[in-house]
């Protein structure tokens, strides 16, 4: 074990925008750029600060343009939005994100139910997305989500899953990240997706987006950084899956990941302390605890 | 990875015992007794009931003799409990508990705090109750607490832990769990400390007890699988870790570790639905939500 195991790791904080576009309450806009500042003055290198999608489906997320424009920018620290269309890569370049996000499925159930359209129309879309950030001189950046298991289809054949992450990887798009989205996977299936892309893919374009919800997310990180995987996703806190809803569901917590990459000696740049100061900021902002487990015995023990 | 992933696992469950005894709420005797009894029913060949320490220091194990004569034996089933001295060796022979567990500590600071005595003594009055037990044609087991970090002192010497393991098994009992007592190990030094261990002790005579304090617990047991351990404590729902207390600490949570390994292909024989089941009637009994990822996940979904 841990033969491969990786001296430095990047940590996409989604938070931002995976984190609050699931909770209920909606922050406020200032709220919002006091974390994303926060976040990216702990050490950050990369943060996914929010979504350019219709309001109507994401009203969480309503003020998109406010908050890429009230951040403040540093040199090295990547400000990346979601985008869903052309009208949302319109106004994510009117923001002058740095990096587009775009979000392909594996399953085909889970896109039609999700975004209304089948997998190849929104590869379709996507490509166009592509082509005009990256006419624009903007980096993208895809997820896959459902890359193992779908709510409505259950496992996903992992052909599937090869195909439409070939298939993003064609557009021109540095990384796709491997979404665990209902949080089903577990570390032996995580190691054979990953057998299988990085025949092919080299590690950087490929990354680990897990979800916690039946407490598999370390787990998962285990089996990711054994095979080398260097980049994973988090959210600061648990952000977005809720202890006191009994659907509790939501990314791997930030802390957890940073302690265990900086107790295993893998490098993140990432000040965890101050990590644990944004989620305090947010917590407050929500007026609730957040979920993470080393957030909440951090609290506990301070 | 995985190279050497067992085939079969034990998981002992410790909820009974480990998880009750930190609830702030004392479980009525006739609740512990059906808790058990589900349990057993659910596949478990080994429940750790109940401590037959003095009522003073765990007052919500004082019914430890009429929870372990009002349970349902079954041919196959260990019915275990802690026993910290000869006194209360006298106890659980009374009570015809078919297995002894005593509890040991590699941190000098820790067995003084948390028993008043120091390892050393505390070896002694084992090699006394151990005499006793298998006079009496009993099993032992033993903890190592602190097997790793303690609370007051910090990291833990691997040869300060190595010497009581090999302390405990040169008493004549067959297995030491290794205990994350503060839950801060990640999978690297679980890997170091078995790999020191599995040198000299044959790998049924160690077990894995993780908490799950900072999230790492999962992790942590895909090391110890991937180093061939094959016996895990947990406890069904994550018993004894309070969701709604800051201070939330407490051992892995059962369903998070069955569904680990049932999806790993690593066979338990224990029916995960059915201490889901036994998760819901120990809630009910303590009018509150048990923290277990899983557990929460699955009762969101049903």
């Amino acid at each position: 074990m841990f033969q491969a195991l990786p001296s430095k790791a990047t940590v996409v904080e989604v938070g931002p925008r995976d984190g609050l576009q699931s909770e209920p309450e909606v922050v406020p806009t200032a709220a919002k750029i006091g974390l994303i500042d926060r976040l990216s003055e702990a050490g950050y290198r990369h943060i996914e600060i929010t979504s350019f999608v219709n309001p109507r489906w994401v009203p969480q997320l309503a003020d998109a343009l406010a908050v890429a424009q009230g951040v403040r920018r540093r040199p090295g620290v990547t400000m990346s939005a979601l985008v869903p269309n052309m009208r949302g890569l319109e106004s994510a370049l009117a923001a002058d994100i740095d990096e587009v996000v775009i979000f392909a499925a594996a399953s085909e159930s889970f896109s039609q139910k999700n975004t209304n359209r089948s997998v190849a129309a929104s590869l379709e879309t996507y490509a166009e997305v592509v082509r005009g950030a990256r006419a624009a001189g903007k980096r993208v950046r895809g997820y896959v989500s459902t890359a193992w298991d779908c709510p409505y289809e259950g496992a996903i054949d992992p052909v599937a899953v090869e195909r439409v992450v070939h298939a993003l990887l064609e557009m021109d798009i540095y990384q796709v990240s491997l979404g665990d989205t209902i949080g089903s996977t577990t570390p032996r299936r995580v190691q054979g997706l990953l057998e299988r892309l990085l025949a092919k893919i080299p590690e950087p374009a490929i990354a680990l987006h897990f979800h916690d919800t039946r407490g598999m997310g370390m787990a998962n990180v285990v089996a990711g950084l054994d095979m080398g995987v260097t980049t994973y996703d988090s959210s600061l806190g648990g952000l977005g899956g809720c202890p006191y809803a009994p659907g509790a569901t939501g990314n791997i917590a930030s802390e957890d990941l940073l302690y265990m990459l900086r107790e295993m000696g893998v490098e993140t740049g990432i000040d965890l302390d101050k990590v644990i100061a944004a989620s305090r900021f947010v917590a407050d902002a929500l007026g609730r605890a957040l979920p993470g487990r080393y957030l909440r015995s951090h609290l506990a023990r301070v």
